[in-house]
């Protein structure tokens, strides 16, 4: 019988279990979940025969070692910066590792270590990234081997609300950690775009969308992701004319969402004064010109050069910027401020569905004729449940699920620390997430004369 | 005879060497002038008989260690970084130290170290910090000794050209670090006004200006520092409802400026592709959208809604931001290249003359009369002689030299780690700065009716 230690029972790990106690009578698994809270983890095992739930803190290393020593799979849900400590545990006791978050410096100084002791660290094994690489990878191995050259691949992808009536003008709420959807495009955004090398600084980013039409889920806008360029190494698209990865929304969110960047209401790099006793309409004002005289709105749509009636405006009343409520915390960024105002709008209820939208645009032609471009759009939709069984969280822990059945079967022959972005891992895992309802669509783009 | 030892030769230590070797005689003072180029420091030193110029470098310990154990005063004009390895040597050696830069929490671990031994660090002596701390605190000394509580205190600094005939339409060029200039802001920007709390990211920063009337000077704008809530500290105003420091401009320059952060072009966080064969008119195109049939003055026009034939674009055309010529350099950040850029239209000439403005404005009332405020202005402008002798390096260097013959004179009897806010400091330096022509003009703001 083999072993998987699972580190980590958040919510994003319920379809990570579900999966694989359900495989785990016939391919003969055992699953252990570790948690600092033990409840949770054993709340999700649900006294099933082949689980088993402690308590686990991955800072007492002992503990750690012990317990990866007796296990064959780590998959670790644990915060990104935890990783190389889990690895360099997995590599002492030769234990294969698989995550979800995005591969590191601390990682890469574990590879050699790992192809010499024969074991595999597959990171980026989530939705985005995870699902995008294995996608867009499956279609760029395809083209190249038709004999095709990629000039343009664009890829984006939101994690948003399924449709249904509101009456949210955002049509948004958090569907997973709300700091990064507060503190989302921070830094410099790079990409390659016709061979030209565009950048874009945050305060800019959100009026720079495109808009994408989905066959049969109708218009979003995407704005582009922190830094395009490396990924010409990583999916081998050296030549690559244009390659940009961008984040979906609703069309209208960006625009709006641009003002509390211009406020300053996104940083969270510094605390602010008096934030016991701030109130939502305190802490819009702060961030405006002082005036005894005029309106805290008049002033917000004068210095952002908003229409008073306007949608914007009525977007940013909704979220109760203006209201005199107490924000309710002892101190924070204004980051952490505004995440606390979202919260009491922007919390999923549990008649809340999310929803994952993937959308990959790949333009090539034939090679020595650049002149005739041909287009193919690949896209994947997947809804939730509710407002546990997200879209997000059967996203992010199927792939996870589905490497670790692989990697204990020794169908992947990869050692050391890599990606899911060669077709041994690519093509089973994708075959199996379509049994499961994640699959994608793809469509050639003819030009009407 | 006493010695004094100066680490660094550059520019901003001519006044300051000339003003120590004049009065090198009557003080009995010795000056050793220590810089990594020896040359440097000689051709300052001009074999003066109470002058002597070394090769030094403060990474050499133990050099370091030997010069200043036989010295009795320290002026440190090396970049900030270095000052606390300078102080850690001074303490072990008790020896008084001088410097122009900020202080810092490295430099404050030294405090006690220095009182116990009786010593002086006496950090914040140049123009700004320096001139503006003691300025103010003689206003604010004097005004809360004839019983007044202060309601408001602003205080702008600004180095820019001398008045002149001229054909840039900035009215600016670079009078010191370059760097320091494409940069200036970025960061977040805090005060207080009439009490409340205010905040102004980069962004914003310079479309938020106050207009300056100075007497016999003209208009000039002002936008924020950034940390302006420390200094109710420092001057001992806990209870102001205003506090602001800021940079002095003239009228135009900042909205103009603002163009160019609004591209991203000031950004100093990461590395451009392509720099080696880069022109100025395709690093101003990084920043803007893909369009192969727009010019990149349209484009950029219309990015920031600027007029094409507005002065706004002229400002910017006039910087060659557009021109098909190659930058220069083989890598660099934005703020890099765009420094590059600029110091080919904003590098002083012999023939230009540099000027340093600073403007205090205090609002202050009697004790329980809070409603009948009065108001008190105080300005100084001091005109720079050429390229070299600069009235930055003037304003600079004076205060440090004038505050090293008082130590040696053994006429202030601070220890440890300060800042020149106590009246036995400024009061004897602002004397002897008015001799050589850097003195405070004040006059009270009587409201007609």
């Amino acid at each position: 019988m083999k072993q998987i230690f699972l580190i980590g029972a958040g919510r994003s790990s319920n379809y990570l279990i579900n999966f694989l106690l359900n495989e785990a009578e016939a391919h003969d698994l055992q699953l252990l979940v570790g948690d600092m809270d033990r409840g949770l983890a054993e709340s999700k095992i649900k006294d099933h025969p082949h689980g088993k739930a402690i308590q686990f803190d991955i800072q007492d290393e002992e503990q750690a070692g012990k317990l990866i020593e007796g296990t064959d799979l780590v998959i670790s849900m644990l915060p990104a910066k935890f990783h190389s400590v889990v690895g360099k545990i997995c590599l002492e006791k030769g234990k294969n590792l698989l995550t979800a978050s995005y591969n590191t410096p601390e990682m890469m100084e574990l590879d050699n270590g790992a192809r010499d002791k024969g074991i595999l660290f597959l990171m980026e094994m989530g939705l985005d990234p995870g699902i995008d690489h294995m996608s867009a990878m499956k279609v760029l191995d395809e083209l190249n081997e038709q004999g095709y050259v990629i000039h343009a691949f664009e890829t984006f992808t939101g994690g948003l609300l399924a449709p249904h009536d509101n009456d949210n003008p955002w049509d948004y709420k958090f569907t997973w950690n709300p700091r990064n959807v507060v503190t989302a495009g921070q830094g410099i955004v790079k990409f390659v775009q016709e061979g030209r090398f565009k950048y874009i600084p945050y305060y800019r980013l959100f009026r720079r969308t495109e808009r994408i039409f989905i066959p049969g889920h109708g218009y979003f806008e995407g704005y582009a992701n922190r830094d395009s360029l490396k990924y010409r190494e990583i999916y081998k698209l050296e030549d690559v004319k244009t390659l940009y990865r961008g984040t979906l929304r609703r069309p209208g969110f960006s625009r709006a969402w641009n003002n509390l960047i211009q406020l300053g209401a996104t940083d969270d790099e510094y605390q602010m004064e008096g934030v016991g006793d701030m109130t939502h309409r305190e802490f819009t004002n702060s961030f405006l010109p002082f005036n005894p005289n005029d309106s805290v709105e008049l002033k917000l749509a004068h210095y952002l050069n908003l229409d008073m009636e306007g949608e914007e405006m009525y977007m940013l009343q909704w979220l109760g910027l203006f209201d005199d409520t107490l924000v309710g915390i002892d101190e924070g960024s204004p980051a952490v401020v505004l995440e606390h105002i979202l919260k009491k709008k922007w919390t999923m209820t549990p008649e809340d569905r999310d929803m994952i939208i993937m959308f990959h645009k790949f333009i090539y032609h034939e090679k020595g004729n650049p002149e005739e471009t041909k287009e193919l759009n690949s896209h994947m939709v997947v809804l939730g449940e509710d407002d546990v069984n997200t879209s997000m969280a059967k996203t992010v822990g199927l792939p996870l699920a589905v490497a670790a059945k692989l990697i204990l079967q020794e169908k992947i022959d990869a050692k050391g620390v890599c990606l899911p972005i060669t077709r041994e891992i690519y093509k089973p895992v994708l075959e199996e997430l379509e049994k499961v309802g994640i699959s994608f669509h793809e469509r050639k783009i003819v030009e009407e004369d």
